[in-house]
């Protein structure tokens, strides 16, 4: 069986949880869910199935010192460092010429660095199903039984569960999906969320981008030379900044035949923003969920996060209130998704 | 003419203002309208009228020390400590032992230290016809012309006015109003609000609390002769302890005649909580009100105190949000007089 190594991937903006994210800290470094940030708790939850030695840790340049201090156990030399973003096909195409290096018969497992998982054994459970299947798939892909037609993410279609457990064969890839077709999704029972979560033989990922997204591919096979290499450095950027900006959902996975999807034994959800943590974290009887101090008094379905003293919320309802880094946000939970336009009042700098 | 001294009161609790006030940094000590606390305001609103020499401070023991930090100009034997609080009559009558010590002529201007003042020239000059009817009066109450009917303020019915600017000649006093009593006391014309700023000669009012509360005044006699020794402290705190405990206003300028009333030609607020901030502070477009750096965004109708960084407040209305020494209140506006229940539930630290 080929070894298993990790790719943790750690793009991403700041603007969905300000004032406790922002571009310089964005959602992977803030400990969103409790006091370990999110690329930690990802970092610890991959432990039980291979070393800090064996995980990659794929980052923005602007991130890299952040990233080193909150990830003191993974090797320096395993900060895959992108010059600029190019989305996730390029990011893993990049992160597969890294691991052949040291592993030509290496398989990759790519991991976001902000999602919430609830339970870390079943999540290890069921990476190692994914580990299973492998052998006999193109790549695997990890998907989460949706309980709410939700529009906010890719959904997955797999041919009708056979046993209970087994991992399915995957049909094909569904796009952010209008209310509607969400509900239908729900309903029909064989579709999934796709939680963004690949496993790769990493040899046949770098086949599988030479045959669907050869400009990548090329670009790519021009930098394999570069890595590595200090006087290399401009060369390396202008030849990634080139690449096109493509995810490898649609890049490669959607094109692929002879998936495999493995549901997801474990609770998951990508937090995609403050009204994610009424899913992550636990209610008080009045359905208020909090992280740091609160108290709450006629209040309800309230949702407090603090890195300071006291949040108080009194005779009020389904509002998200924040406090971090010594600045405040109040708005209602309904309104959460739309946080881009307070950023845009906030002004360049973020902060006022 | 004789001589005007002033006596800042600043007692009372530190309830309505959390987190930003807490019992041992109430509502005089706190920077509530602006940079400078409410009780520096008031000295300084103070000083065109008298020097700091002839202003006294009326303070708890468990003031002391931070009162003389915000007012360094007032010398240190102006502050007059009450062992524990005994209410205005007591107030009044220990401080007045104060002033007839260092001036048995002299008049006595009394001034809580916790009201909101919109314009200093004017206070000045209305304080200026109080001490020109002085003369004229037992003493002098400045009243204030309602401008809704609050029920939250005691009223003063005067001779109906005669010609405009005039000093006026009290009816009677009446306690808080409901609200159907409020609208007649508005729409008759002849009701104050009570300031709660008196002007007496220093003799009438020891005179007065002699005829109206001889109680009171034997133990102010009693007090007299231990006034600044430090061996009688002790003697002094068992007497002040037995003072009855009852408002200037109830215990003596009810029963009083020959009462005249001042109007103010100020806008004024005694500030009971943080929704009085929205009568005292400038809107923006939106009616919201704000101290500290604050972004609203589809918001309407709130109040944002911030000791710290912005406060944004996103599709929301009529909410208070503060936050104050690290702690997040948020409120409806017109949950603001109920702020009490908030810090039973606090805990008894008031922090959590």
């Amino acid at each position: 069986m080929p070894r298993l190594y990790a790719v943790i991937m750690a793009g991403g903006r700041g603007e969905r949880f300000w004032p406790l994210s922002t571009d310089s800290m964005p959602k992977p470094f803030i400990p969103l869910l409790g006091p370990r940030t999110l690329i930690q708790q990802t970092v610890e939850r991959l432990l039980p199935l291979l070393p800090p030695g064996r995980m990659f840790i794929s980052i923005g340049e602007a991130h890299r010192e952040i990233a080193g201090r909150q990830l003191p156990q993974i090797p320096p030399e395993n900060f895959i460092v992108e010059p600029v973003g190019r989305d996730t096909a390029a990011c893993l195409g990049f992160c597969a010429l890294h691991i052949e290096r040291r592993d030509p018969d290496g398989s990759m497992v790519a991991v976001p660095a902000d999602h919430y998982i609830a339970d870390a054994k079943a999540y290890c459970r069921t990476l190692e199903k994914g580990v299973d299947a492998l052998p006999r798939a193109t790549g695997v892909v990890f998907g989460i039984r949706p309980n709410r037609p939700e529009t906010g993410y890719g959904y997955i279609q797999v041919e009708p569960p056979g046993s209970a457990g087994a991992d399915l064969s995957v049909l094909r890839f569904v796009e952010k999906p209008d209310a509607v077709r969400a509900r239908e999704y729900v309903a029909a029972g064989s579709y999934y969320w796709n939680s963004g979560i690949f496993l790769w033989r990493n040899r046949t990922l770098l086949a599988l981008l030479h045959e669907h997204m050869p400009e990548l591919y090329l670009g790519l096979d021009a930098l394999r030379s570069l890595i590595g290499r200090d006087e290399a450095r401009a060369e390396l950027q202008r030849i990634f900044v080139a690449l096109p900006r493509i995810s490898i959902d649609f890049g490669v996975a959607e094109k692929t035949s002879g998936l495999r999807l493995v549901p997801a034994e474990f609770a998951w959800d990508d937090i995609g923003n403050w009204g994610a943590l009424e899913r992550a974290l636990p209610h008080d009887d009045a359905g208020n969920v909090a992280l740091g101090q609160y108290v709450a008094l006629d209040a309800r379905g309230c949702i407090t996060y603090s890195d300071a003293g006291t949040i108080a919320t009194f005779g009020v309802s389904d509002l998200i209130v924040v406090q971090a880094l010594g600045k405040v946000l109040v708005c209602p939970k309904d309104r959460a998704a739309e946080l881009k336009r307070l950023i845009a009042a906030l002004g360049p700098d973020g902060a006022v």
